[in-house]
């Protein structure tokens, strides 16, 4: 273990992303064997003292703080891992990136494309490394929909359509948490899952052109979740819905919506090539649905066929269990981590398997014109 | 069988149409008993005269003619069964309507709102009985997904979205037949296949009030169906993508497209409410998949289920087999044409369940507002 | 239509089978075009007289008539059809053979093995065309499995998992119909059921070689049909369970029950073979599932296929519907009766693809095979 | 921390099972918080050295050793985790126990009955906490199974029906692993995969009464790990068919094989009861299919639901994620292993949630009358 190389993690936020992220920290060496790295784990930050000391515990830290300015100024620390609500990515990320850390940031990158810029173009002055940790590019079965594209296997792309479901807010009396509120949370859905399907969409197709979308907000007002007998405003859609159209021809629609019963991670893609065709389901994210043209003499056995992506031969699989040993959601981000680790030790780009700060970026733009063409019935065309 | 009222069909077209029609006026007696009627194939036209005397000869009609007219005004015929591509769906219609004729006519009921408005004003001028032969409403399992809105058991609806995908024109050399010309279709898979799953919206969901849509044509240019040395202009959509709004709020995505491989008739729809969620295929067309929830202390048994709608209980199948052994596409017509028979001889609305002359014509008004908005690159409000 | 062959067809029984029968030989022309012949419905048998007379009615015969003598003897009949109850195949069928008629004959053949052996005999005395309704042979979908196998897709085969199940006898308060009576019936689920996988087995796989079982009847007595009042011993088993190993090496399990609840039509078997398998469920009759190896540089690829059956270049398709527009379970007895009618015009054999008399003896000496084992508590080895 | 009770866990093997028990027992205070302890790795052991060390490093251990005896009387490892090859389970497993030390110990629990049976006796002797890792018990699902079951809601049980299929060796050429011959595996799929499904029948069903099963051995040569240009013999049944009573009055079928081309890690099985259904497949982990009837004037809504395992209230699910983010295969250890730390640190039985070495011993002597039945071809009785 003398020859492997450690380095620092510094975590931002405890809960959600700061359980999912520290775990793939700690599990890189028991499965990503060697690693590029050793992550040690440092420091973890919150706010509330009592639970991010729990969390020290939990998931290994040496030490918390409860000022993120001690993380991303701390000597121990090589990577900051920012995990915080969104309207707390950009000030943290900037100063960590001036501070020479390697930075990864949970998506949205910025509350709108503003944001995002400025964070892009602290990126673009430093040194180090960055990402955005758009997860769903490290899923087995979303990169080998990825090699099958660039091979060529479906041809010409003339559909690509997305819908990322839940629906933890159908009932009215659920509270007005941040996600509800624009000033935290940028914008609903839309940046939430709408986000990781416009990355999707960038991924695998390519970058869109135009689209012609409608939001809505369905429950206006929620309790607090302080006082529930009062309300507060919601200040984000509740859904999105839009036509979309991309710079190599291919169309398609865009959704997202946490009204929708009964779906409850259901990132839902569907691509249409001339040759072939691809599905892919969060909630089954082992499995890739793929069709394929097949010879004219073998034309009687085409079929949607249900690839099981775990084998020795699929993306990251020889890391983990035999055949059908599934993995679960967890292990996307210690793929995208150990990514990260391999960037930064090997000076590798990020890019094109990780987003980079400048996709975090242009996933802002692509967010905005979405709230634009609803705000004025209008087709917009994505500039960046 | 004595007691049994007769009536003359009348069948225009020997095609697609032609056949799935005529086969199902023939089975009626056999499924459906006792009958409203029993229907007594007289005649039938087409323009070939060696195909539509084997039309004749395999259908069981008395007679053929190569002039429509001479359908729309014998005696021996009581009801017009029209099947003629949607250029031939105004004239013989009319004519039909104002011989006194009960008349069915395929969908979309004409190539834009105005020729629809104008059978609709000559159906409302008239005391015959019309349909527009919308088959997708008496899907047993599209019935029984009425049902269930019906009864609430879905509550407030916060989305619909529906997606109709083939994949038979991908093929560049594939040739330019009837429907892909405006002159004779009106539309590409708007008319052809956004119009089904526009009249399911409305079946089951309501009024939409507003739409944002793209339309693109892939191939421009095809191979003449008679001279496949030369190529001749596609004239209407390869497909259309639209975000839409309904007077009730939902919201949702309608598209539908000839060029997504793989997806031979995929006709599906989502449904999303406060209570519930329903699902469904053409593909799969005897299963409905719902989505219910649970009181409290049932929370754990939640989840999508699959009904086979196969059952006595279950709409039309006492007409059927027993559990399990499904039906095919072609009931779907067997169905709605008892259904009309029924209207006739008892004199019924053909409304709610059948959709009638002003279901069509609102359907086109719908078509074109996606035109235009496609066109206009704006957000188009739907008026009638 | 004077050039084409009319034969003459009398129907013994008139309801499920009668029923199923009937509108297939009416549907033939409508589809199979050009057809071998043309059916001509001539006369219909039934014990009821009203309820036969009405099914003339409906399904288009002639005449009627209450015994079923008349019906073999009827010099109009070209060619009987037996759908009567299983006490009652022996004697009409052997009696029609023996009037010159041909015979087709509904499953399984006789109630043991011992008046199978009977009707073979008279058959191979005559020189008219026999077969036994065995109709699952005739879904497009398994013999698309039968061509699969037959190429060699699947390799040397190591596995047949066949189980057939439905639910609609589980309630206690079910009558003690025929099905349940040894008398009328020969077994239960075993003769019912699971001579349709023992059938499907011998044309997919080959010859059992050996089998062990166990039975079990999970209801003793149930209310007579007549009398719900008084009770009556159900003499049947109600499930079988069997082990059982081919000639070819293969080794699988066998299993009918009516006592599977939420299971309704559920005739599922699976192929396991050194370069791929077949999957089959009769409640999704269009589809077929299929695994193939592909070869290393394409292994990422490998996964189970949904083949949608519904392609012109699938079995018996290209007289139904374009793509996708699924068929119905009545459309095997459409496919069935149209080779019959080959066989017969054209002095084909009716095998291998239809079940000959021979089928039909052996298929009884596997099912006797398997209440010996099961009553003895030892493997018993298939000798015909 | 300092509240927190540690235990010191010893590991036998490093391979498969060593590494998803090693990631397993680390996890543990991420996950279940408050855990009942937090694991230490003490130490690990292994024949090869380099391998072994490796190990040590990878998964966090203390230390290493080349000779198990060191790890069964370490003072500092309170735990012995037995993952060693079957032949390995006894000697290891009866010296830790009588060393004083808690043992779990992987499955089979001996090569037969009467080894079972020795480490079961010694069991009973000590006072130490003992446990099989039958881990598909703590699959969310399965649990959720065992309540719907336990509730009543299947009603008396009439079918269990299980099947374990891989596809590994298949390719004739690959070697003459341990798992292939009898001396270190004691019997094939049977102990491998047939031991699960017999397992999870007893943990779901109650106890079998007697089986009538066959066995057979495919390929009887496979080249030598060591020297594939020489061949040793296969001494191992490859699969084996069953057809299963229990005492409870239920029927079916068990089947274990590793020649099912396509099916990975296939271990699904079915039960059928008077009033509902369930269904479940390890490859889709997540989910549990589950048919319930429903009142009559709900009965047009019965279906087979997909319940979504992963909601706060299913098993273990509180300590993972937000719904429809799936768990994976590794997370059966991570629940098993803290059910076990729960009994030791609490003095709570293992069972019924944990299978004990009574268990084991009795899963033996149902894979030896297995064996027994298929040798002598006869029916054999279930006699612990």
């Amino acid at each position: 273990m003398s020859t492997l190389k450690q380095l620092g993690i510094g975590m931002l936020g405890y809960a959600f992303m700061g359980k999912s992220h520290s775990h793939a920290w700690k599990s890189i060496p028991t499965f990503i064997w060697p690693p590029p790295a050793v992550p040690k784990l440092i420091v973890i930050f919150g706010r509330h003292e009592d639970r991010v000391r729990e969390a020290m515990i939990r998931y290994g830290y040496k030490k918390y703080v409860t000022d993120w300015r001690k993380v991303v100024r701390d000597p121990e620390v090589d990577i900051v891992d920012n995990g915080l609500p969104n309207h707390l990515h950009k000030d943290p990320t900037i100063e960590a990136i001036e501070q020479g850390k390697h930075v990864v940031c949970e998506k949205p990158l910025g509350r709108n494309a503003q944001e995002a810029k400025e964070i892009y173009e602290a990126a673009k002055r430093s040194s180090v490394k960055t990402m955005v940790a758009f997860n769903y590019r490290f899923v087995p079965a979303v990169m080998l929909a990825k090699k099958i594209i660039d091979e060529g296997l479906l041809g010409k792309i003339y559909h690509f359509r997305a819908r990322y479901l839940q629906d933890w807010i159908v009932d009215p009396n659920f509270p007005l948490v941040w996600r509800l509120q624009k000033e935290y949370a940028g914008s609903g859905p839309l940046g939430d899952l709408g986000s990781h399907i416009i990355d999707l969409a960038r991924y695998l197709i390519g970058e869109p052109s135009a689209v012609s979308a409608l939001t809505k907000t369905f429950i206006d007002e929620r309790p607090l979740p302080d006082d529930p007998t009062k309300k507060g405003k919601v200040t984000v859609e509740d859904t999105f819905e839009a036509a979309i159209e991309f710079e190599n021809g291919a169309m398609g629609t865009l959704e997202a919506s946490r009204f929708a019963t009964g779906r409850k991670n259901f990132n839902n893609f569907e691509i249409n090539g001339e040759k072939g065709s691809i599905e892919f389901n969060l909630e089954r994210l082992n499995e890739l649905r793929v069709y394929l043209k097949e010879p004219d003499e073998r034309k009687y056995l085409e079929g949607w066929r249900t690839i099981l992506v775990t084998e020795k031969i699929h993306p990251y699989i020889k890391f983990y269990w035999p055949p059908g040993h599934i993995i679960g959601w967890e292990h996307t981000f210690i793929n995208e981590l150990a990514h990260f680790l391999d960037a930064i030790v090997n000076d590798k780009d990020v890019a094109p398997q990780g987003a980079t700060m400048e996709d975090g970026y242009k996933n802002n733009v692509i967010c905005d014109a979405i709230i634009e063409s609803a705000e004025k019935g209008k087709k917009v065309l994505i500039k960046y």
